[in-house]
């Protein structure tokens, strides 16, 4: 069954990802992870589905991971019991109108960009007790949604700043199974705690979330003694190169240095190249750097034990217009080689 | 453990309740629940706290059930293994914001007006699978808040059609623990699937929502055997009057008449005298319906077995403004007479 030591649940028997799926937009197949994709299009409008809007596309393309991480999990989605999505668009709509056309049974979630780590830790954990056994875990974003919703509309032009993230046009879909089968295994996971740091500015995401990582990490490596050192890699998703440079400095300063740490917002583009400021971005850019970089990484051998730590910023445009602070909150999956099972 | 049938998840062990409180407003205050309410406040602006906006004030209602819940549960909210909440407004942010208070382990999730099922199918699920020992599910909503997001401004003084529902100020929690334990136990809980009917009106979310209430309802009945007439009550919410009479329409058609249903949107306020046309919805609705009256009864011995459905339309202010219909969803929650454990 399940031991908690403080936050962090430790699996006896871990819950699987069984199968997964990346998809993304123009951006994302010009980055590094490009070849670990599933689904990569040209044109994220989707003019020949008939999406009359950016909303419907990011719901199109979470449709199609999610269609995806099913034909390569080799069932229907009338086989699953559960699907745990969400999504930054007001209201999730994205994913609501997704799972108008799955018809799965659906519990919605939010975290920002921390959803992929939030449905994993609820997936595994709903796997792990028995309560269902084939379960989806589902997010994603879209530049043009997100732009339009957060900041300002495309067709102003304007002028991002250094510290900004691009918000990535992706999504990730995970099938999770219960113990004793063959996937990935979720060894623990671990719910955050929202942590505010009184950072107001909202082109620095990376800052206004750091603290939610560190606070989770620190949770996680007291309640279960183990060390950075332990794992191939700790990944965080998304700070950024500015939020990923905090997160290092401050780890450093609570004297758990992390010599091993990766951010999914730094590897899902090519930072300087790609002109994306700060780095990547939004629900589905940790969701779509787990599917095309982590999970298959820990299939393949070329790691063995990570940490997955996706970070979310937790205000809305009506609060940032308010003057509200940035609340963070940061949930942390802990995986293993596929070999472990 | 717990047995799949279809879509219902049955607890041979139940999870219970072990405690609940409702808080709410002014109008909340005249209706006739208002004796079962833990907290009414004449003035749900909280210019005493220092809420500079209705989208705080929400949060500090929400707060206010949280506390009040953890204080008739006897313990600190320390001793709280997890949180979910969510709530109506874009991003979810009454809750972020109640969360960074309150500093509980928090997953995020986003039902409409099911929030409040919805957290209970999570938690209880959770509780049952022994991933969590005590575990709180909160929701809220305002009146002022949910009237600028998907309406119009109050100031505007717009008038509202005979088929629109009010939003209640209101606010429920409820405390969880597993199996064993002192509270109403938690029977069954049945997630929802997206239904779409192609309701457009904005102001007619009781018939947006009503294909939801039948259809989780159907899948409930088929899945278990049971019949409506083994409830005390079946409880839906918020589907108003209009949705209340197409939903017992559609039930008659079925050949699974309702005889004892009540809806908690014509519970909570005098419907005809309290001038909130359709009668009340929102996230708070149904939440505070739960922990004013239904969960009392439950304990009380006035109800020995209720069924409480709450019902949720997945649209937004972006995708009405798009043109497109609105999804709905509803989640199944059955519930025990305290005795019973």
């Amino acid at each position: 069954m399940a031991i908690r030591r403080k936050d962090t649940v430790l699996f006896e028997k871990p819950p699987v990802i069984a199968a997964w799926a990346a998809a993304g937009g123009k951006k994302e197949s010009e980055g590094p992870l490009a070849p670990g994709f599933d689904f990569l299009t040209q044109d994220a409008s989707f003019p020949d589905q008939s999406c009359a809007n950016w909303e419907q596309a990011e719901s199109f393309l979470q449709q199609k991971a999610a269609e995806l991480c099913l034909r390569k999990a080799g069932i229907s989605r009338k086989e699953v019991d559960l699907a745990l999505a969400g999504d930054l668009q007001a209201q999730c709509t994205a994913s609501n109108y997704t799972m108008r056309a799955l018809e799965i049974p659906f519990a919605g979630v939010y975290g920002a960009c921390s959803t992929m780590a939030e449905t994993l830790c609820l997936a595994a954990s709903l796997a792990a007790g028995g309560i269902v056994h084939q379960v989806m875990a589902l997010t994603s974003s879209h530049f043009c949604a997100a732009e339009r919703q957060f900041r300002t509309p495309l067709d102003y032009g304007a002028k991002r700043t250094p510290t900004a993230q691009w918000t990535a046009t992706a999504a990730g879909a995970c099938l999770l199974r219960g113990p004793g089968q063959r996937g990935v295994p979720v060894l623990s996971v671990t719910f955050g705690r929202v942590q505010d740091y009184a950072v107001h500015d909202i082109n620095n995401m990376g800052a206004a979330m750091m603290p939610a990582a560190a606070s989770t990490l620190l949770r996680y490596f007291a309640a279960t003694g183990a060390a950075p050192t332990d794992f191939d890699a700790v990944f965080t998703g998304d700070l950024g190169e500015v939020g990923s440079a905090l997160l290092k400095e401050q780890m450093e300063r609570e004297g758990i240095p992390l010599p091993n740490h990766k951010d999914c917002g730094c590897l899902l583009y090519d930072v300087p190249a790609q002109n994306v400021q700060a780095g990547g971005s939004g629900a589905g850019c940790s969701a779509a750097v787990l599917c095309s970089h982590i999970l298959p990484g820990l299939q393949s051998g070329q790691y063995h034990r990570v940490l997955f730590v996706a970070t979310g910023a937790l205000m809305s445009q009506t609060t940032f217009l308010q003057g509200e602070s940035i609340p963070g909150i940061a949930h942390c999956v802990e995986l293993a080689g596929e070999e472990t099972v």
